[in-house]
């Protein structure tokens, strides 16, 4: 995309093409990280009969506070005070409004890559400075890296996915707390995969109360099989809920979302139900990708990071010729696959054993 | 509000508080704009039906173009390319979008007041140098004020709201067009009222095909009763939807949004008859105020600014204790009052003359 010189966009756009990754027609989809399994039955009246209770009036503003919903996902996170929990369009909008309070001209963010390649367009659309350090060689966090890269640059946000994405291993409480103590602002956990982690993994949830300028944030996208409703929520102390409903726009969140997210969230055991399905399917294709002699990085999360390749491109492409849609992302070599149904598993297995032969 | 020292939000923010009218549990709601009716029984049944459609498949991200939305969207606005038609969730997403493309650290956006007072925050949240001349003594658009501060600002973003908002009344498509020469930048105007315009008022996308940097911003809040729903949209040049693709959030229009923003248009028929009504009790509204001795600005918009009282508040209030509650805002000595039922019109008239015996 090319925009005309006559577009009087700013000039430091211009370069830039619209972020996503290819939507393409295919019959096994393991790119972005959904859930494989759409809402049951009875999830699905549920969610179409919330909608009919408010239509009637949706003439009206929705609640701008969206307390029911806000005081739903407090009692699933297990958060005592509403107040602390806060929600937003998907965790992209919650990001860019974390930016907007705590990041902005002037302002240095700091993460650790190979991240979620998403994080740079939030700091570039709020003029936040973005400055990364490095995992360590297996992906995992580098605790004295991330200190010495802390302490030299005192970012005003550090931003940590884990479980990570691409690579799919989760921060060690140890890390967070070491973090959290020698970080001078926020430090931002991007927990949206937390639901799949192994049993041994832990949440930073469990040290929120600890740190008040720690931020947890989640997503109904992935475990609640909830992509296309677009809800992002986080916990926080109720003060830096507070900053983010300064830069808040009124209303965000519609009243139909509101309502379809608290009837999504009345069907948790099924959906996680489904998460133990999917962690034992990660689990049993990290084992077969490792017997198929490739490496593979531990996972906590919905997908798997594996390889190398010295021509990943040719490998993808090769998948894809064979109807299986995976992602080329993260650091050179490697390729990520979505866990889905255990026959879109065998698809993608069966069409890897081609590709390899 | 008073956020603790220890919260790192940016200095600049920390003086502000959340935006938003107050949400008081009145009888009579004629404060924010809304459109007294809620959809019929069909509409609401037929809301409820796209979500169950759809419900099956949540778990997949929706489409990011939001393509068959824009396409319903450009067919009720008589545009003949959908890729020139934009929707977000509410177009004070659009208005940050824009000015994220458009405006930004060192760029420049001008407007004239009185005018919408989320204007300044959205020029706030993207760090936008936000300069404002008058309108009028009568609050017509001035359009030698404007061409004069146009050609001294040079604003890459001139923002002009018609019908505006507090004061209702419109721009003649001569200021349009003479703004679109004058202006280096982009000329958004926000049309949310425009369905309520009176018959010879003209809607500046008569005149979008002359002018590649007009954009043209609607709303589904007002006409379409479905303030609820959260849908705002815009026509414009499809180099400059291109160019607000490069900052949107991706996926930022849930499939839930794009579902019932799609039942709701069919119902455009209903939704209009509706306005037709409004737009005759606000002019009879209009009418009564005069005949009680008071000024009312020509209103194009669901809602009349009328006045003057030297004490505005103490008449806010003594219809609130009456159970009608209305928008203190605008210029100094005025009152707004948004258009409701006949219902609702009887109620304040009811007790605007008890308040003013």
């Amino acid at each position: 995309m090319t925009l005309p010189d006559w577009v009087p966009v700013r000039e430091d756009l211009r370069a830039f093409e619209p972020y996503g990754a290819p939507q393409l027609d295919v019959p096994v989809l393991l790119n972005v990280n959904e859930n494989p399994y759409g809402p049951s039955k009875a999830t699905a009246d549920d969610l179409a009969e919330s909608v009919r209770e408010i239509a009637s009036d949706l003439n009206r503003y929705p609640d701008r506070e969206a307390w029911a919903l806000r005081t739903d996902l407090a009692a699933y996170l297990g958060v005592a005070d509403p107040a602390g929990v806060w929600a937003a369009n998907g965790s992209n909008e919650l990001m860019q409004q974390i930016l907007q309070a705590f990041g902005g001209p002037g302002r240095t963010a700091v993460s650790f890559t190979p991240t979620y390649s998403m994080y740079p367009e939030y700091a570039r659309n709020t003029h936040t400075r973005w400055v990364t350090g490095r995992r360590a060689e297996d992906f995992t966090f580098d605790l004295d890296e991330a200190l010495r890269l802390i302490a030299a640059e005192q970012p005003d946000v550090v931003l940590l996915a884990s479980p990570n994405n691409p690579t799919g291993e989760s921060l060690t409480l140890e890390s967070v707390r070491a973090v959290c103590e020698a970080a001078p602002g926020l430090v931002v956990l991007d927990e949206a995969y937390a639901e799949f982690r192994r049993a041994s993994t832990p949440s930073a949830l469990e040290v929120l109360a600890e740190y008040p300028r720690l931020v947890v944030t989640r997503t109904m996208s992935k475990a609640f099989a909830f992509a296309g409703g677009r809800v992002g929520y986080l916990a926080a102390d109720p003060a830096i809920v507070d900053a983010l409903r300064i830069v808040r726009l009124p209303y965000h969140l519609s009243a139909v979302t509101q309502a379809v997210a608290r009837a999504a969230l009345r069907h948790v055991e099924e959906s996680l139900a489904r998460v133990d399905e999917l962690r034992a399917t990660r689990d049993e294709t990290a084992g077969w990708l490792r017997a198929q002699g490739l490496d593979v990085v531990d996972s906590d999360a919905n997908f798997v990071l594996f390889g190398t390749f010295d021509d990943r491109h040719a490998v993808w492409q090769g998948l894809l010729d064979r109807g299986v849609l995976i992602r080329e992302t993260g650091p050179q070599g490697w390729l990520r696959v979505s866990i889905g149904t255990p026959e879109e598993t065998a698809a993608f297995r069966d069409a890897l054993v081609e590709v390899l032969a």
